[in-house]
């Protein structure tokens, strides 16, 4: 992973907007010291990856700053991390263009740099009202999973997919790519739906309701906790699926993405007029009752 | 500092490569626990400033990431944290584009991007046999600086400059803008001279001698130790000036831009054939004596 020069030279695409984005990723925070190298390299990346499925962009580089403590600096752990490095540059076919390794708490800032054809970017502020709100793949699985890592019991997981779900979510990349020119606005959902859902709301100006019977979580994750997990997939976070609305004349071009499984997602609900304050979403139960909202803070380890 | 969306968008001017640095600085290793905020803000800032220059490029945009411990999550801290990064980003005119805040140890990670027209970029890979070898400034005023941050005693410093130094080296990106076309090969001085000119060397496959008598060492610091100040000069490191080579039918430009006062920087040796291992770099004294090459390594804080 060495790189030769103080920077590195990058040529841009003709006709391209970039977008950067970065996330740092902190031991004890953001992951429990009990993660692998892999592990830890293999998450870094895909949430920088969501970041650029949430504007619509084809990631294409990324540098890398590595934190190590004087314990984990050996040949094996590292070779384990790049190969995470490595396995995910490959699928995603990105390439690492620089950074840097220091001395230090374990932390993993990644920077990631990717294009958008001009004006076709997916931003958080388009939504309008009547439009429809649409989520990809299932909710609550980075919860559910995340609890598994922490819990202290025996617990009655029987789902491999679920267990490794929390080091390798799925950035969804290629939907959003799909989505340009079709959804009015885009977030990948990392706070939990009902906050980022909140965060397209507040960008547009505008309010939204969803209803529970409409939300999709996976089978395993009923079965793990019939109790929690419309919680995990209201206010869980670390889903790293899509949330993106579309306008009425747009409704046939999802739905017929939908019909013919190119697209993996589901309407759960509308956009309408912004309130006067308060949470600008508002759930509705099986009884078209509103639940009540509850501020779920982020699970941090250590 | 809040950034809107998940991703900044960014538009490259035409026929520009950009160049992309990181830089991660920790609290303890590359900075004391007694430094402000604006102090820490203004040497991550210039760090990365200072690799744009060893590229020639002119910065544009950063992103910054900042993992912060709880105690220092207070509004006077990030206030003053921000002074920083605002006052060297008016001063060098970049755009701080995106960037995230975690919890934890406190660390500071800056993705520079700047632009260079295409072609012109410097590198460390284009010394060659009989090149001239220079540098911009005086040497050794990091290595002064961070000794008098951390001498137990108490030391007969006179300076203000010296004293201020470490929190705010002077990125040499103009100087570098300057140096696009006339110098072979560039690098800054983080690592310290004879180690930045042996990158120089090794990606070049030659090798260099220099001459203390024409190392630029300012007043200040021969006062502040004679007995020292050569080795900081030498190996000390955190100068951020600009070392570079130019090749003989160019040479007349840059006596030229010295003597004109539009460039600060002297001649102190000259590129040559690489041997066959050991230091590429070889240090002769006012005797023309080869000086020994001590290894010295990065003085650590905590």
């Amino acid at each position: 992973m060495g790189i030769g020069d103080d920077g590195a030279l990058i040529n841009p695409s003709d006709n391209q907007q970039l977008v950067v984005a970065s996330d740092t990723l902190v031991e004890g925070v953001h992951f429990p010291d009990t993660a692998t190298g892999k592990q830890i390299a293999t998450r870094a990346l895909c949430v920088n990856l969501s970041d650029m499925a949430a504007m619509g962009a084809q990631p294409r580089w990324f540098t890398l700053a590595l934190t190590l403590p004087v314990e984990r600096a050996n040949s094996a752990w590292l070779k384990d991390f790049s190969a995470g490095i490595a396995e995910i540059s490959r699928q995603f076919d990105i390439a690492l263009v620089g950074g840097d390794t220091t001395s230090g708490p374990l932390t993993v800032s990644i920077t990631m740099l990717g294009e958008v054809p001009a004006a076709e970017s997916l931003q958080r502020s388009g939504a309008a009202v009547g439009d429809s709100v649409f989520v990809t793949g299932y909710l609550g699985d980075g919860a559910a999973s995340l609890k598994s890592l922490t819990s202290k019991f025996s617990i009655n997981i029987d789902s491999n997919r679920l267990l490794q779900r929390f080091y390798s979510p799925q950035p969804q990349v290629e939907t959003a790519i799909q989505l340009r020119g079709i959804a009015s606005s885009c977030i990948d959902i990392s706070d939990g739906l009902v906050a980022d859902l909140g965060h397209i709301c507040q960008a547009s100006a505008v309010a939204a309701t969803i209803y529970t019977q409409q939300i999709p979580i996976a089978e395993d994750v009923k079965r793990f906790s019939p109790k929690n997990c419309m919680d995990w997939a209201l206010f869980g976070g670390d889903d790293y699926q899509l949330c993106f609305t579309v306008s009425a004349d747009k409704i046939d071009q999802v739905e017929q993405l939908i019909d013919g499984s190119e697209l993996n997602a589901c309407k759960i609900g509308t956009i309408q007029i912004a309130g006067d304050g308060g949470c600008p979403v508002t759930v509705l139960d099986s009884n078209n009752s509103p639940i009540a909202l509850k501020k779920q803070g982020y699970d941090h380890f250590g």
